[in-house]
């Protein structure tokens, strides 16, 4: 695997892509293109965690497709940063919506224009987000072919578009998330999360219509992948729920996996994503595999009988 | 594993209990009492159906526990003798509803009358059903301590508390399900199911909302384990998507997994449930490693260290 990192803007350092080429050989593809998946962790718009990062990269890497770790706009420029931010801090322009969707859109452009010599299969780039960055890829894949992203960049919509969405305890309903009954961290968390990506503490009815994905899913959202924890304390389950009912009324395929156990932000539940040992469920762990197999229906490799 | 057959009701034929009791011995639980779970297949509530009854019964008894096969109270006596029914038949007193879920209530009493008999643990009773079975199960599930079972059979509600259930495509909200698009075949289904369920071709919104288990969950109904498809076309997976919603706003434990793929009546979605390759399916067939996970955070033997 070549491991490098791209710097997307050139007047934002933070916003960085980490690429995990699978070098071929005539031991593998030889010369075939494989499907990627790009992943963005979660951090409520105020950073980008590392448990959901790496760990989840190496695990789709491993998986045999390209990976790519995509560190979006956020706030602050890590969880150490954000942890020291006083109550009401003043509004950082960059991590405001819409721009960390667009930060995805930039990491296809780039996907896109190095195809050929990373032998990228355009036609089967996933997106894959937890938490916020779940929020972040479900808007991604409900507004890739609309104007915010493509007549931003200038590019046809084809250019953006994602073959699948992976998301981990997503929020999908900012309605439902702003009224949960949060605890006291929750709620200073959410605070935060709120001028970090609506820039105001008090986001209006249309700001948080725009940002519940779930009321935008259409016919070009691509298949989804949700899963999720019904013990979760700070995103609700029921967003959850909300967003497989909404998908079958569309008639988006989907697959749902809510396991009762676990806080928020399992990531991958096992030791390789895990900083304590509640972080760490042999159930909530399934979650992988059964995402791989669904993944699989789709973006099986391209191998010869 | 011994197996018998119980009629429930002198003047019922076709309501059977059928047990599949583990033996013990000083090589098991040498006197400890074990958990059970009663099955109910689908059937449209015309039959119960073959290919969610014994096949599933035994996957029960082969995790440990005991096991009992339910056949309640549906409007003819066999699939085959169901396929031959007229378009508007007479209405059958004896499976309209609440019957099928008091026969739920029956087989607890019998369970509890020879718990010390059988060495079933009580306290540690499951319901598993599928399609119009886990309907029923639904149903039991958030009436089981309400006049309607306790004070029909005299007895106290604690001798009908489910610890918990499993519904596999249930229909959860008859609303739903009766407006849902369905194929000439599916309406021609429904249409018996609701004589064989309501009396009726066409039920009123009183009997639709006491016949939607969605809209009556409370504390006192027991975790439960959900699991249907995407792609099922009788049952619409939407009903699984509330229940689940439901079953997080009222703080019930629960799990859902639902896969993609598949269609109505996938039972164990493996040979040992199956008439035809459709049946089979390795990742659907995934739900029951889940639910037995699931089912051993509660229901795990008395095994001494």
């Amino acid at each position: 695997v070549i491991i490098h990192k791209t710097q997307l803007y050139e007047d934002k350092p933070d916003v960085i892509l980490t690429s995990y080429i699978l070098e071929d050989s005539p031991s593998f593809l030889n010369g075939g293109r494989r499907p990627a998946v790009i992943v963005c962790p979660g951090g409520a718009y105020l950073y980008c965690g590392e448990r959901e990062g790496e760990p989840v990269a190496l695990r789709f890497a491993a998986m045999g497709y390209h990976a790519f770790l995509l560190r979006y706009s956020t706030y602050a420029r890590s969880r150490a940063d954000a942890m020291f931010l006083p109550a009401d801090p003043p509004v950082n322009p960059d991590s405001v919506y819409p721009a960390p969707m667009r930060d995805i859109g930039k990491a296809f452009l780039l996907l896109h224009e190095n195809a050929r010599r990373w032998l990228i299969d355009t036609d089967r780039i996933a997106v894959c987000g937890f938490s916020a960055g779940g929020h972040n890829c479900a808007m991604y894949a409900v507004n890739w072919d609309k104007p915010v992203i493509s007549q931003y960049f200038g590019q046809p919509p084809e250019k953006f578009r994602p073959a699948a969405a992976i998301l981990g305890y997503p929020i999908t309903d900012y309605h439902l998330q702003l009224a949960a009954k949060l605890d006291e961290a929750g709620k200073a968390l959410f605070q935060l999360a709120n001028i970090a990506y609506f820039g105001t503490k008090t986001p209006t009815r249309e700001q948080l219509d725009l940002a519940s994905p779930y009321r935008h899913i259409s016919k070009s959202t691509p298949p989804v992948f949700l899963w999720a924890t019904s013990a979760d304390e700070l995103v609700p389950v029921q967003q959850t729920a909300q967003m497989a009912a909404e998908l079958a009324w569309a008639g988006v395929p989907f697959e749902v996996h809510i396991f009762e156990g676990g806080r928020h932000a399992m990531s991958l539940a096992d030791q390789a994503s895990a900083s304590s040992r509640t972080q760490v469920d042999d159930k909530v762990a399934k979650w992988v595999d059964l995402a791989a197999a669904w993944l699989k229906t789709r973006f099986a490799l391209p191998l010869p009988e």
